[in-house]
């Protein structure tokens, strides 16, 4: 039974790059950690050592840099759909590409022309996917910090001999979510979109009263399917991050819902998808 | 269009379970890190909160350590099968599970009956993934870091306008490896072959005169399932952790290949898949 | 020449307290990371295992929640200052606490009444430390990021025979801040004044034509100390990120302060405190 | 009150130095993190910006570098103490350095001449501190994980009203153990008397039949001091890795010391130096 190569690619992952835009005196900085990934014809590579059709990972880095001058960074979806195409477009080799990009976000200080301060909560993201011809654009979240201190229920769940848990009424429910949605072309109004996602996602989780972390998933994802025609399909992965309820009584101390300790480990972990028929 | 539930999955992830055997003085210890997800029919749960038929993930917790003491968690192949199967042979609405186990190594100090230090290197991994009557198994590891300090070349690639980098003939290789192989089978040596595999992973690594980092990882693949028929598969991501050559000519300093600065990011991914036909 | 125990000390760390103030519909949310540190007589429990005088870490533990019911921790100054006299008041082999506190940021969705979402950025500390009837109040913050895109230079430095670095009169200034400050006493408006240096800080680092980031840091210690006579001294940890500006000249491309590499290791760090003569 | 600038210091953190040795085909690998921190006059960079007495953080790299061609990097101590004193000795305006180096290990794979596995376990550390003509060696280890799981009891404690912790006869004690110990003289036998030092702390963990963490830190200080003159003192910092025993009564299973939980936060943190008279 002979082996060969079955699945593979070959990239630079986390470029770090921060683009400084100063043709006025007002700045505006783009922040990024950029990943490519390119897939098409190396056995060569793989089974000889023959490099001849490689594009060095070096080259992808300097590329990225490169068309962060040449090119827009803004939105990041424009930004990597122009590189996974130029991956594929250029390279004889190449068949696919994916470009991943994370941005972090910058607030200025005070409205200054040129300091700034670093919002450290969700990140943006977008994963584009170049087949051939074929485009697919993949934006998100990730991080997203969201925490409901009421409005949460968990009862009337199947049990079996290994079940100890109490059923609840009112608990905390916490999360740190990523969301990613599937578009339907690749010319959208990326950032107008994304940040309409956003406040519908937060926005959802606050509202829905829940039965279950599931439910607040599959309300948030409706949501926006409903919203955003131009969105396929929405996933989440979502940590159940528990806020359990310290027992006070020995100290003669009430504690209904007032004192918890957040938990690392273990967690619970919840992921969907929401799709269109 | 309607809008409606896609894949989804549940469980409860990082069960830190620490099991001890001390039937007689001379303690065993094993050190895991177990997440269970499973699959099924949950869209009520989703779409109206109903939890009839949700097994909470707090079960699953306390199955993976009522598991540890009812059963043997050694291999943990053995274990992740046991906890995989009894999630979709018990649970009505489970029909597919996938159990993850990560083991953290603990030698003895000075072959003391009790006391243990615990090996940083490499960690053992496993997931076994059951759908219905048939279970896949793929062990691995991870975190194996490896480093060639010669015989490792990279010249011959593909060039474009954004090419710089010189060909090399001599250069470090270094990778924090993950490699993960599918069985054919449920039932084998799964100690045996894992310590093999490991083994074969390393020597191949070490002999392998490398033209690129993706023929090492090819030469790999093909030396374990040569040796195993037992495994379909094998699988690679190897992040190129760069060792950059300083420049030392402006101290008069020569550096043949001496003196290096490791870097962080970017970094290079290689990730391949080896077959059988 | 007998040997015997020096400095010690021993307490609970990481207490992760998640206060929920609900006394109406619109609940408050405090986040707390508590660490307890210990000092006092406790040469038995080390020589001989003699726990006798010896407050359990568990009770520690204990404390730091049932105190999170029983008085505010809000400010978290107030919080340590109670803990921390507590310990020293209430046990007698006890002479002396350090309690710290970080405290993680949370903002309403849309203004609802029991939904947040974290903020990420920057976090908030203090450090009480008790000995016998004296009490110091370290209050600070931590994750402060903060990037100048112009307004930066680096010349005029003192070289030797390994110095290669070209002087600049426009870089990229960047950090992660820790900055800690010592009030003159435990009555203070803490929550104002916190408020106020961090302003302050924020817009000092914006405001300073930089020849250095240690001059950024002392005039941002000066500044502080000159609106703040209820703070004694200020204290700085000040990794310098460094952007590296991208050699775009390959492409023939003009890089002009446009497109750099942000880097990870190695770092600049300087460290300095501003203090009252 | 006129503001002045207190205490500072500055360098460049985290410089991944990898040496390879190849003056024969037995490739002999070194790698190594090196932190440097410079104290002196720095009063004018602070307070006007004038660099003039700065030796810049990018020479500190270049020359902890270049001293990895120009000079031997093993023993570490060596390494450090040749920067620290180098930088003060020719740098005018540096009073005292603090040279930090960590030591990650490889082995070889097989014995192979080039090829190696790191050891993923404890770092061997120093840290050398030079103030004019005096120097201090303070070296030491970071990351050791150890645990016993069995000979550690822990009762008799003082209790007060929040205490609800149970006294055992019996439990697992584990730790991520820092120590670092001081030299009484810069020239040693830097590798036997570190070797040594590993294998008696490790060893008398194993055997202290432990009342308490306190009592075994003691105990290995103890054993260190006695057995070791050259050393002055030494400092352990031990988070206690609380493994908690899992309550298994609810499915009829016991647990007498076999299934844990190992826990991340909150954690006992144990800090204790033992020193002669």
């Amino acid at each position: 039974m002979p082996i060969r190569l079955g699945a593979n690619r070959y990239g630079k992952a986390e470029n770090r790059v921060v683009r400084i835009h100063r043709d006025t005196a007002r700045h505006e900085i783009t922040d990024l950690n950029v990943s490519t990934h390119l897939r098409g014809s190396f056995e060569a590579a793989h089974t000889t050592g023959d490099q001849a059709s490689v594009l060095p990972t070096d080259t992808q880095r300097n590329t990225v840099f490169a068309f962060a001058k040449e090119h827009r960074v803004r939105p990041i979806e424009d930004y990597a759909l122009r590189l996974a195409r130029h991956f594929v477009d250029t390279t004889p080799a190449v068949s696919g590409a994916l470009v991943e990009v994370e941005e972090y976000r910058w607030n200025r200080i005070d409205g200054h022309d040129h300091a700034f301060t670093r919002d450290g909560g969700w990140v943006r993201t977008t994963a584009v996917d170049v087949e051939g011809d074929t485009a697919v654009v993949t934006s998100g979240v990730t991080d997203l910090a969201l925490l409901k201190s009421t409005g949460s229920e968990f009862h009337g769940f199947h049990t079996d001999r290994y079940t100890t848990l109490a059923e609840t009424r009112d608990r905390v429910l916490a999360t740190s979510l990523t969301a990613t949605w599937r578009y339907r072309s690749t010319e959208e109004e990326w950032d107008a979109v994304h940040a309409d996602v956003l406040t519908l996602v937060a926005r959802s989780f606050a509202h829905i009263h829940s039965l279950a972390l599931q439910q607040s998933l599959f309300g948030m994802g409706k949501t926006v399917l409903e919203a955003h025609p131009e969105i396929e399909e929405i996933s989440f992965v979502a940590p159940n991050k528990h806020h359990v309820l310290v027992d006070l009584s020995p100290f003669e101390l009430e504690n209904s819902g007032e004192v918890f300790i957040a938990t690392d480990r273990p967690y619970g972990l919840i992921e969907a998808t929401v799709v269109r028929e």
